[in-house]
């Protein structure tokens, strides 16, 4: 599966966890809400800057983030 | 620490522990040279896509590429 995905994917997973809109969680990670929706559906091929500020608003690290099936090889 | 500098330092750490050059995983990851000499000196922003090439090319899971102490919170 493509890495934008992957990351997507696992984005929208935690934020349900969360029980955060798409909004909420766009404006906690200071992007665009629109972009959000995008970076959810695989469609953003986003940076590591961008990637940082939504785990930050996810408020888990790093390497749970990743740490997750659709990382696994 | 920037994000930027945290990839960086932790890719340098990973190639280096599996004693190849910079241009040996730049090729293996396909990009070029001086722009992993700039990745690995946090000058590049990069994007998930570019991420996962180096993550491959060394040979390690997202999980333990993170899982890592300039990561920690």
């Amino acid at each position: 599966m493509d890495i934008k995905l992957k990351v997507g994917q696992r984005i929208k997973e935690l934020r349900l966890q969360l029980g955060l809109s798409q909004e909420a969680l766009a404006n906690k990670a200071d992007v665009d809400r629109t972009y959000m929706t995008d970076v959810e559906n695989g469609r953003r091929n986003i940076s590591v800057e961008v990637l940082e500020r939504i785990i930050m608003a996810l408020e888990i690290s790093y390497a749970d983030f990743f740490n997750a099936k659709e990382f696994m090889k």
